[in-house]
């Protein structure tokens, strides 16, 4: 038997997948040994990199006793903008190359660890255009010329996973659209996941960002996989999103279960035992999208959450419209796994009894629609938008959506099948409404 | 519900643990990428360690080749030792001082990867006491003072997993010990596990080695428990082997898993999609082994390779008596899991359940007699000596085998419970005889 039959070698598919998993510390309190691991990777005057939100929090001040006591010196940044842009990205770069620093600590969410990985980069290693890192076409996807100075990541909210992966994400003002730095210097020397940082999460962000987790999940193992993607001419530049492969597999699976116990229970009557089980699944999967990538609902929330108008989610400080990251995500997920069902049938369905469906009897032309149905369930459940028209957009917004996810090629592409503008705009009125 | 209650906090316990897992390609032919992975590593002249008879297969030819492509200066040192000694690390580390190396690639078995991984350390940061970097309470344990040059571990067999780990092992010849140095430089930069290589194992050492596989997880899945494990006063100090964590557990049963669906077709009508399943398994086992750690059993093999006296494998190409270290393995297993059961029964029954056992209905208190059973009925359908009495060993050994087992106290101690001299005279009793 084969070690699995969906990874059956294929005409013109690469034959080979990397494992090039993130350096992490795990536990209830292990915050509080930043100092030590701070010291054990040479650091001595660090930039800690944090938000005005966050500064004010329990593990900003955990983070800074834990330095103090080390004898490292600690330069506080807490500009982050939640939703970083080009702009808030160069302005953290001067504040790096002003510094003189000898490491990068980021205490924050996803916006706060993708800020701390790029100055350094730009710091460490200055170019003259600033797209020279980001992503091809926008930008010239520029290889690093060295290793960038040690980056331990604290996350204080789960599903981003940043603290895993060697990527990082922004809004291009001038383009108007969202991309990233994909740079295997940019994997942080040591992520410290201390659930213990989540328990003041509000229930909203709560469910959000455990939708993250689960779309990070599904979206990895229903992936395009990697015998079927075209193989590159030089294998040390393999993609960082490589489709799905057994590594990934095995990692996204576990975290769809977690999540799929954990979920409803962690929203409506949370303990520390579910911030355990959140922040450990949340690595799993992005350990899984690290390696394998995401496709059709993240390529689609980036233009849910980039043509915003007026939704102002419950749970969130913030002062302007804006659709958090795990609900842009979840909003377009069940309407996708209806189309991406007939791809790979037995993953879909494997996937929607992992989140706890009953898959007995279930016929594989019924897949998508089951796992469709399973996510929309939840999400009714813990009170999430209902679909794209709960976060504000119509059937007026369809043309705009489509052309705008239509832009993401990078994700478009590892879709389990090939997807054109006339399926994203199915996908897209599909996922106006779900209940 | 918590992430697993196994993993309750516990008085004076530990609170987190690290995950580092090894940097891997893994896929059918990937062998033939180690010259870009070579130069992406930094290498222009490398000490190409092998031994004598890998020397002559096919994996060989393929990596020098590969390596004169990318136009890489390769020396070849192929006097490496089965089951390397003090004396052969010597010699091998005298071959890298001359050498003026700026990198190390080995294409072999544990042996040569783990003599490979000493000669690089020992060669970079050179000590006057040989046994400085040697395992305590035995040598010094040294942390060496800086990274070692890359290294690039090739296996052309499994099982071993030394391409995950930061382990290498060997006998000491003055004190007749198996020993090693466990320390994170050692980790390979990068293991390149083409299953292509395995193609040519003789199905004795693809009987043994997945039986090694086996244990590795099985030990690994019902070690003590990180949270039962005592807490080291510098936190970036974790030892090596944690003990049984939610990460590990993950790794573990699926290597379990896949091991229990393949072993049997594997061994007696073998197919590249086999080698695939069986190279897979054993690397899942080794990020479990190498981040948990094993306990009983291992601790075992090493005397029963030691004390050999006239057992001579088929299957192997050796001149004199040994125990290959699968067998030294597997030939403990069953009575240890007979005495750990009641430690963790549902540990225990889940690893049975993962092998193919029909665990419905079955009782805790039988859970360690469950597995052991699973494990002597795979034992005896793919020809593995009847217990330790099929190695040569009698009620008249009992008493060394349980000596040298007791001095490996690193291991004896990862087991679920306290583990005395009577209890392993018991299990070595009991191990004598399976059916």
């Amino acid at each position: 038997m084969a070690l699995n039959p969906y990874f059956e070698p294929a005409p013109n598919g690469d034959t080979a997948f990397t494992i090039s998993p993130p350096r992490i510390k795990f536990g209830r309190g292990a915050l509080r040994e930043l100092g030590y691991d701070a010291k054990a990777l040479g650091m001595s005057r660090v930039a800690l990199f944090t938000d005005a939100q966050v500064a004010t929090l329990a593990p900003m001040a955990i983070a800074k006793a834990a330095l103090s006591e080390a004898g490292i010196d600690a330069v506080i940044y807490d500009e982050v903008e939640v939703e970083p842009t080009d702009r808030s990205f160069k302005a953290a770069t001067a504040f790096a190359l002003d510094g003189g620093f000898d490491g990068y600590i980021s205490v924050g969410g996803g916006s706060v660890m993708d800020t701390c990985k790029a100055a350094n980069l730009y710091a460490t290693h200055p170019v003259d255009d600033f797209l020279a890192y980001v992503n091809a076409p926008i930008g010239g996807a520029l290889a690093a010329p060295g290793p960038i100075k040690p980056h331990i990541a604290c996350p204080t909210t789960f599903g981003t996973a940043s603290e895993c992966t060697a990527m990082s994400i922004f809004d291009l003002l001038e383009m108007e659209v969202k991309t990233g730095i994909a740079n295997p210097v940019l994997k942080p020397d040591l992520g410290i996941i201390d659930p213990d940082t989540l328990a003041t999460l509000p229930s909203e962000i709560v469910a959000a960002n455990a939708f993250d987790v689960f779309s990070h999940a599904i979206e990895s193992y229903t992936a395009l996989p990697y015998t079927k993607r075209e193989p590159v001419s030089d294998p040390t530049k393999r993609p960082v999103s490589q489709g799905a492969n057994p590594m990934s597999d095995l990692n996204c699976l576990e975290a769809i279960r977690l999540i799929g116990v954990n979920l409803v229970d962690a929203v409506k009557a949370p303990t520390p035992d579910h911030f355990e089980a959140l922040a450990f699944s949340g690595m799993l999967a992005g350990i899984g999208f690290g390696n394998a990538g995401c496709h059709m609902p993240h390529a689609m929330s980036y233009a849910v959450a980039g043509l915003v108008r007026d939704y102002e989610p419950k749970g969130w400080q913030s002062n302007h419209p804006m659709v958090p990251h795990g609900i842009s995500v979840i909003v377009n997920a069940p309407a996708v796994f209806r189309r991406t069902g007939p791809a790979c049938p037995e993953r879909h369905l494997a996937a929607a009894e992992a989140m706890g469906a009953d898959i007995s009897g279930a016929a594989p032309e019924n897949a998508g629609d089951i796992l469709a149905e399973r996510v929309a369930d939840l999400m009714r459940e813990t009170d999430m938008p209902n679909g794209n028209s709960g976060v504000g957009y119509s059937e007026d917004d369809l043309d705009a959506l489509t052309e705008r996810t239509h832009a993401q090629q990078r994700l478009v592409k590892l879709a389990p099948m090939a997807v054109d503008k006339a399926m994203i705009k199915e996908m897209f009125r599909d996922s106006l409404r779900y209940w």
